[in-house]
């Protein structure tokens, strides 16, 4: 008989059974927003030597008062032999070679040309709107480490050093089996006693946004038919997700098709509200997470167990924020057990606010619209008053 | 001649000039992340009629006290003919119909069952665990207005009522162009007069988070040649950004290239730091945006001028939250003009703190790893000091 754990008991035992997934090589244009599987380094000095920073005219003079006068000299055809020396000028464009004798750099909005003639509007001092060879990054230097996501920022170093194809984490597959007789996918209208699927869009949106990649989506009406088809997901996913048939400690469908099954089971119940019908097995390397069947425990449990799983098989740490929040309008139950309540949680010029979302029952989607944090009330929390302090988990 | 124009002017003219973009029909499994381009309404109450919240058992008593016990009936093979009443019990399963006479639900950890007796061990009270009809929504209810994410939540409502298929904006096409005569593509080695193009790469990245499709990445070494790939994206974009070539407000190529073209000037020039060697242009309903070749000012720029433009095109506003900060470790130069210094920005018990990124030249990649903020200092702010106050763009 397996007991309960506690949140933290669970989200720990979760973080000891990740399957750590392959990388693969991909074009870096293909692999934005992908996460790195490896770390990556300057393979030589950025800029390689002095550069112009703007786009402008070389000068060779270090210091000269605003107003002073120079001589445009033609630039020759490769800047390596160019020389200026005395009042003369060249053209310099951002990030290229300067010629020999370069003092400072002024940029063309602060001169004048007339005849020939350069005016610089501003005063000249050594080294203005000159990069020195290795300013931005030196040789050996790490550009971004396994585990950073290639946003804009990594994407643009990467680049620069030339990295057109980069290690990055397979994407965790995953495959989401709805359980239950009364449900039907959501493409299908289902007959009075009968509800669509939502379970599977709402986490296959998630998952999405998490680098996760959904391989299947399916909807069980037998224990068969379920078997079924956890069997082949097993096969071809790196995690499982079961909505549904969760709901006791001993014989409830999701229980019995992973025993069928041959998947270990860790834990089975976690005492929060909404969220405590959850379990974890694991076949192989497959996890797989028993989750609630009511939308708003489904979607609290995805926060709490599934995301973290998810960003961990990619090599990363997820932890949400957790701040300190003035309850708006208030929360009217008392909590018997730890309450996670879904909440827009907002930053104003007094700190941050939260304002606790309409339908709060677990079988109620509403309050998953506008979701951004959950409010974490410990267990025996009497109802929150309006304008109290409660600490909430930003999502 | 063109005049410069403040930044909060600059950003009117762009919001003034957004092409409408159509919409398209997609499968609600392809929408995930895509904005709503209509409004989408209940189509029916949810649920249609009372329902069990749990998985559990339905009585016909709508009061008891814990410890009572019932007599399990089995269920019909429709709920629709059932009925209980007395002391009789019935499974029921989440979401599912329950039988005529139900008062309440129990689930099924709060039971024992031995020999046919349902020993129920908590009070009962009326409605306990029923889902009332349209409880959730009632029929006619806004679900999620156009302009709306598909994140999981719209995700969820929108499959709950059957909503197979949705209408969706268009992606915003952006082309990309960079010029300069020392810039190569990333993929290429660079001649030691010449530099990789990072900003490709770094604008694909922040265009596919902001919900665009980046339909073409160039470089062009020559006027003729920026003027043929200009010419082709204007005829294929939404969008075209050109990067480089922006110094003067006299004849830098950007411009002669847009002018060659017939593309309509607005403004040319925001004195900001960096990015003030910005201007907006249009050629039929394509946006052309100038922005500075250097990286962060190239990256600056996106966050000031181009992405509110693609968020607008997609039906949405782009407002980025504003805060006061500690600037935990202070920016030693004083700012001319208005200037955005590239922060890390984290929410601490005390309050927001910022730190100055390293790398702060307009010139330099490194200021664009781990940005998550844009400190705004007005023209005039003296070197920040540590731990002073400064108001942040969370981005």
């Amino acid at each position: 008989m397996l007991l309960d754990v506690s949140l933290e008991q669970a989200q720990n035992i979760i973080l000891s059974h990740i399957p750590a997934l392959a990388g693969e090589q991909l074009p870096l244009m293909d692999s934005l927003g992908r996460v790195l599987a490896a770390d990556y380094h300057a393979a030589h000095d950025l800029p390689l030597q002095a550069r112009s920073a703007v786009d402008g005219y070389a000068l060779a003079v270090a210091e000269a008062p605003s107003g002073s006068s120079f001589v445009l000299k033609d630039p020759p055809s490769t800047y390596d032999e160019a020389e200026i020396s005395g009042e003369q000028a060249m053209a310099v464009t951002t990030g290229g070679l300067m010629p020999g004798g370069t003092q400072a750099v002024v940029p063309h909005e602060k001169t004048r040309l007339q005849d020939g003639k350069l005016s610089v509007l501003e005063i000249i001092k050594p080294g203005n709107n000159i990069k020195t060879g290795g300013e931005d990054y030196t040789e050996g230097e790490l550009l971004a480490g396994g585990g950073a996501v290639i946003d804009a920022g990594v994407a643009a170093v990467l680049a620069a050093f030339g990295y057109g194809r980069v290690q990055v984490r397979l994407r965790p597959r995953v495959a989401i089996l709805g359980l239950g007789n009364n449900i039907v996918p959501f493409q299908v209208t289902p007959e009075t006693y009968q509800v669509r699927d939502s379970n599977g869009p709402m986490l296959a949106a998630m998952i999405a946004r998490d680098g996760g990649s959904v391989v299947s989506l399916e909807v069980a009406s037998s224990l068969a038919s379920a078997t079924d088809m956890m069997r082949q997901m097993l096969s071809e996913a790196d995690m499982v997700i079961c909505t549904g048939g969760t709901y006791a400690k001993g014989a409830d469908e999701a229980r019995q098709v992973m025993d069928s099954l041959g998947v270990e089971l860790f834990y089975w119940g976690v005492p929060i509200q909404p969220g405590s019908h959850h379990g974890l097995g694991k076949q192989g390397s497959t996890l797989v997470m028993a989750l609630s069947g009511n939308p708003a425990a489904c979607a609290v449990s995805y926060h709490l167990y599934v995301a973290p799983a998810l960003i961990s098989m990619q090599g990363r740490q997820l932890v949400y924020p957790m701040v300190k929040a003035r309850c708006t309008n208030g929360f009217a139950k008392k909590s018997g057990s730890r309450r996670f309540v879904r909440g827009h949680a907002r930053y104003a010029d007094d700190g941050w606010q939260v304002e606790v979302l309409p339908g709060q029952k677990p079988s109620m989607l509403k309050s998953l619209l506008n979701c951004n944090c959950l409010i974490d009330l410990p267990a025996g929390t009497p109802p929150v008053g309006v304008d109290e302090k409660v600490t909430i988990w930003l999502l």
